[in-house]
């Protein structure tokens, strides 16, 4: 029977800019390499389409060739290089995909935490540092930070195809799940007590990388295990999101595969 | 006398996007620090504007207010904040400044090359990168790619007034100087013959970022003493160029502080 106590979660609406389009080959090529859900691909006459058509014909997806200009008026990266596809709509996952996905590969979790990523190519480049890396999961807030738009998938070069994007209601309600679970949460700030190779990312790990504006939210910030800084040695005292995201990334990687 | 055989180096004009505005307030508050010359500072009317206006006047740069409007006109990035400062042009640097910093703070040199970056972001990112990374020069080529413009400016939030950046006429030209003053060239692609951990950074060295469609050119890469692959744990190959950059740079923070 159902607590009636327990409020039901408002349904995630999507936001217009969620239109659920890839464009240029390499996002295309990837959603159907993926096997992801395709609805249609739209092609520019005379677009040189390498493998896609083929990839398309064997997948039973529909392939509509047309004028370029409705792909123009489509577009909403403004470089689609003449192709688009109609994805289906992209599917959030839920927290416990992101450990199933850790759990079958084997390996201690390793997500990425973005607390208010306002700028979709900061948010791609971020989810295509975090695939490249190897990490099991993203996770971003429903609220005050950009979606998985058609530019963060294209900023992405296809991995959105790849790795799972949970989308949090309360990210530090969030974060009490993950430790609860095992996990060890690092902010990533400037003024952080544990140097960047000394955090010991070889266990159950999720990276906190702020908004691009404000850095970790107060709230966030409090419920990190630690506050881990990347080593400043120049004059400007911070990295752009995605290149700090990188960074803390791989460090990661290099603790995992080739240990202190 | 001069020597009549001695061709004049030819003046290196300005294209019309380089056109020496700085945008935003993290990037004119980093002018006015920096102590380059700057001309002009325009504010739009009703903007916080913090300690810009003090640090003006310390500085006597004038500061003009005027309409909203005005400096939506002006503004390249779509993004002035209400601020936007003239610089006085960009100087680009001789490699033997580049050298010279490395010189002045006893350190191996560690520059980037940039092999055709298209995006300002991307270039705006990997300077502001480079810098952090106390890095001593960026290196960016003269023809087929972006240069210093407001974009890259104001992506590099304010790194670009410490990071002397050398525009070459001919990359591989370039390199040849590099290794005959004994720095060791590593390109970054996927197919390397050098793991990131094993590439010893600690030595005088350059890092070669390839272009984001293209990667490094034919006539750069076989110029590089090592091909050095960043390991990919992923399904998607590559990371986005910055991003990239970030990782090898603060790998050679890595080496160069912890040792091996």
């Amino acid at each position: 029977m159902q607590d009636p106590k327990r409020r039901r979660p408002r349904p995630i609406q999507d936001t217009e800019e969620e239109n659920n389009l890839l464009e240029g080959r390499n996002a295309v090529m990837e959603l159907l390499r993926s096997g992801q859900d395709c609805d249609k691909i739209f092609v520019a006459q005379g677009t040189r389409t390498g493998d896609i058509l083929a990839l398309a014909k064997e997948r039973g997806v529909p392939v509509v060739t047309c004028d370029r200009r409705k792909l123009d008026g489509m577009s909403t990266t403004g470089n689609h290089q003449g192709v688009i596809a109609q994805a289906a709509a992209h599917a959030y996952a839920s927290l416990d995909d992101l450990f199933a996905n850790a759990e079958a590969k084997g390996e201690a979790p390793l997500f990425v935490l973005c607390d208010g990523i306002a700028d979709p190519h900061n948010l791609g480049a971020i989810i295509r540092s975090a695939e490249t890396a190897g990490a099991h999961g993203v996770i971003i807030p429903k609220r005050r930070a950009v979606g998985l738009t058609a530019v963060t998938a294209r900023a992405s070069a296809g991995a959105l195809a790849y790795m799972p994007v949970h989308k949090a209601v309360n990210l530090p309600a969030v974060i009490d799940t993950l430790k609860a679970r095992g996990v060890w949460v690092f902010g990533a700030e400037a003024d952080g007590t544990v140097g960047l190779y000394d955090a010991d990312f070889a266990g159950p790990t999720a990276i906190v990388i702020g908004s691009e504006g404000e850095g970790i939210s107060r709230l966030v910030r409090e419920k990190c295990d630690f506050i881990v800084s990347i080593p400043m040695r120049g004059r400007v005292n911070s990295l752009n999101a995605s290149n700090a995201a990188a960074v803390l990334l791989f460090e990661a990687v290099r603790r995992r595969t080739c240990g202190k």
